[in-house]
């Protein structure tokens, strides 16, 4: 496995695409032209066996590294600007293979370009030991009216979701569209009214504590958790690997995507950052991140 | 392990060091002023057992994580702005615990901070049966003039180094400082002159080829290498992790810490890349990047 071989495969098909790559991959550095004086910048590391079953097909390995990186994008409102990913790879399973290890890189190459973050850089790196272990690293610029965080929810803002929840490991998690123009639509819409937003990656439950606060506790009604074929709210709660935005808000939106399934209120000392309708913690439901 | 105890260990240090970081660790992604249109990025990967030994101090395994990928900004002249980490951690290996995971933390940010590069994001992950992976991006800033690419040598000029190569496993890799100051004061002394410049990481024979081309030879005097405490030529053309930089120009540099160890000169059709002074091939002394 010979890093510039793979390098070169990325790097021919990522010069050219029109796009502002001034150096790709190959040189000690990527280069892109960025516009705004703001930039955010996130990383995201995908394990087989983990984050995806071996016998998963390839390049859709990829094209889920890429996509679970940039679903923090559209977490934040952002544009993808373009992305570098690394690969470690083990040298002891025949399977694991430089055209095993190149369709891995095409699958992500393809919806990195589809998506306007195109690979610009790279690195790679064996591990005989390991399982496959790939990372992508997003650029972006946030919106003009600043990224959106997942801290800032106010007392009375709607807790809304976008997509259905439950059930991603069917194929959603292998298939979903990060949802970056959904969220530049709900900026533009909503304005100041959008307070804070996160993407559903560890567990509904999980992830909507981290727009909760010390003074702020989100209420769900889990009854309008809107459910992915078969889901039950259960799973929904739990199962994580849905990338659907979560989003505190002063105003309704009227997106037919959008789904209300809360409020946040005043949160009282020694009660639960999120809780169900009858007051049971919901805040632990999903994957502790490690 | 928890991502966001250790992720908050980061972010408290982050905060507040009065650089340009706008968005910390904790939040989707992390956010950055940049001033100029033009950035830099880099990944680079630090596989224990590989790169680094398993029993070496974990705030040395973090500096030296930050410090290879920090090589790659002196390499095209920039200037660090800030740099995100990730590891992927085994749960099997009593060792490997949190508390060491934070010591490998506290090492990498004390460089990257000091160094102009603070962390403002990451990610962490479990491989139950993989060695210790950590990966490293750099973001930086092009000098005015342009970043120094690994491209652009001409006929005629000299090969160049800083420092010394060799024998660099018995310390020297974990406590090297990237050169960043010396490339900057490089570019700016030769400015035009300055053709191409790479790093030398992988050793001087195998990187010294990617500053040739199909038109353009590099012969080495290795009489002329400066050596490590001890190292012989072939050590130093072979071993790698020197972290030096190589470069090519036109004008002779007036530095102390420069040594001429070559010409460039055109290449005949057939030919490798990079020679001694005898003709024998040094274009394969080196790692194979893997």
């Amino acid at each position: 496995m010979k890093e510039f071989d793979l390098l070169k495969q990325i790097y021919a098909s990522s010069k050219g695409q029109g796009n502002s790559i001034t150096i790709g991959p190959g040189d000690d550095m990527g280069e892109i032209m960025v516009t705004a004086g703001k930039l955010l910048v996130a990383v995201d590391q995908l394990v087989l066996g983990r984050h995806v079953a071996f016998e998963t097909a390839p390049e859709l390995i990829g094209r889920k590294a890429i996509a679970r990186c940039f679903s923090d994008i559209a977490a934040m409102a952002g544009t993808p600007r373009g992305s570098l990913i690394t690969a470690c790879l083990p040298s002891g399973i025949p399977e694991i293979d430089e055209d095993w290890a190149i369709r891995v890189f095409n699958g992500a190459r393809e919806v990195a370009a589809l998506w306007g973050g195109p690979i610009f850089g790279g690195d790679i790196a064996t591990c005989d030991d390991a399982p496959p272990i790939f990372s992508v690293t997003a650029v972006a610029s946030p919106p003009e009216s600043g990224a959106i965080r997942r801290i800032g929810s106010q007392e009375g803002d709607y807790l809304c979701v976008t997509g259905e929840l439950g059930n991603s490991q069917e194929s959603h998690h292998l298939t979903f569209i990060p949802r970056i123009n959904e969220a530049q639509e709900l900026n533009k819409d909503l304005g100041d009214h959008l307070h804070a937003m996160i993407d559903v990656s560890d567990g509904l439950g999980r992830d909507a504590s981290h727009l909760a606060s010390d003074d702020l506790q989100l209420v769900i009604d889990t009854a309008s958790i809107p459910l992915r074929g078969g889901a039950s709210s259960d799973q929904a709660l739990s199962e994580g690997d849905d990338y659907e935005l979560l989003f505190t808000t002063s105003k309704l939106p009227e997106h037919e995507l959008v789904s209300v399934i809360g409020r946040v209120v005043s949160r009282t000392t020694g009660s639960k950052s999120v809780i169900n309708e009858h007051g049971d913690d919901l805040s632990t439901m999903g994957w502790e991140h490690a």
